[in-house]
């Protein structure tokens, strides 16, 4: 079987993705960061995603990103928040991180080859997302070109590295039938920037908004129920 | 002023690189990571070469590799050593780090952006060095090019990323040269894989021998006296 390094963050596309990844047959591994985000309660639900996907193993790796800063989830400038329902708007937010996307990329990259595979998959979506440029095809195509000259077993023929994004295309309404078509328990995952301690969402943040769409545009309750 | 973010471990290398960032008349801003490396008493060093070369500010960011593992330099296995003056071959040692460049690149690269820079320095050889494929001109190339993409302040066009390798054609011998015409004071530097709790090199792993063979090309004694 062959492995895959999936990146899980706790919420729904990432558990989409790594639904994906079995479906596809790989053995999955999951990776997670601790990187100082203030929605960090997200972990318990990217052990839990993880567990109920069959992931083979499910690993926290720790990075300090509080201390480059530049960004609203790693620091106390507040998270914006508009009601409920009002549409999110392409721009760069304030919870935009430097260099995100690629600072998670490497260490999965790391971790890939360590396991024998380049295989990674992730969640970004380049349709309904918040303007993040880490999120855009043309990015993760580049990221994956300076991989496969990175690495001691790219050079040597080994391993081929091949960023995996099946949600790119889509939109938060088909997010969520793929997630359902493919068993994920929705209930178990988070997408808020801003939950309380014990993980209550607040349903105004970008991201609690985009995962509300996605369930009014697939017409299913969102299972979560106020905590997702 | 412009300011550059300037990768520095506590090795001879960086410490030229710093060197050659102010002399080119950058306000630098130093980066070193405490990656669970055995040879973490190399992050002093790196503190004390900032101070002397004139950096505005020194910043250590966690980040846990050993987590990743497939490394001697994070883990029990043996860094391989060989007598004094034994030629380093080129191939992949086991001291080889998956992905480490990209990993510490784009921690860089997330601190550039907080500081509105897109000019960072690095110390890779591809002349004398052990091997690595991250240390190569096509892999910082592709780097770049990757960067490029990632980040708001380039999409946005307030900044474009430089990754400045100004060793990667140099001998080991041209460096120590180079760092001694720009005033840097080897004594502060640390090159060894494996030294002692306190700091006395082991005089034989690659990283040592790479490091005399310097000073012998220059026709200089080093001036770290068996703590280099």
């Amino acid at each position: 079987m062959k492995k895959a390094v999936v990146l899980v963050s706790g919420g729904m596309d990432s558990a989409t993705v790594l639904a994906v990844a079995a479906d596809l047959g790989f053995e999955t591994h999951t990776l997670s960061f601790d990187y100082g985000q203030r929605h960090r309660v997200e972990l318990k639900n990217a052990e839990d995603v993880s567990h109920s996907l069959g992931a083979v193993d499910h690993k926290v790796v720790k990075v300090d990103l509080v201390a480059i800063g530049g960004s609203a989830l790693t620091s106390g400038v507040p998270v914006p928040k508009s009601a409920p329902g009002t549409p999110v708007l392409p721009g760069m937010p304030v919870t935009y991180v430097p260099a995100r996307n690629t600072i998670f990329l490497s260490l999965a990259l790391g971790y890939a080859e360590t396991l024998g595979t380049g295989d990674i998959f992730i969640g970004v979506n380049a349709l309904d997302y918040s303007g993040y440029p880490d999120c855009r095809p043309e990015y993760i195509e580049s990221f994956e070109r300076m991989a496969n000259l990175a690495l001691k077993s790219t050079v040597t023929g080994a391993t081929k590295v091949k960023i995996h994004t099946p949600l790119i295309a889509m939109t938060k309404g088909e997010i969520v039938e793929t997630g359902m078509r493919l068993g994920v328990n929705f209930a178990l995952t988070i997408s808020c920037y801003d939950p309380s301690p014990d993980g209550v969402a607040c349903g105004m943040c970008d991201s609690c908004r985009l995962r509300a769409k996605g369930f009014a545009e697939a017409g299913i309750e969102d299972p979560a129920m106020g905590r997702g």
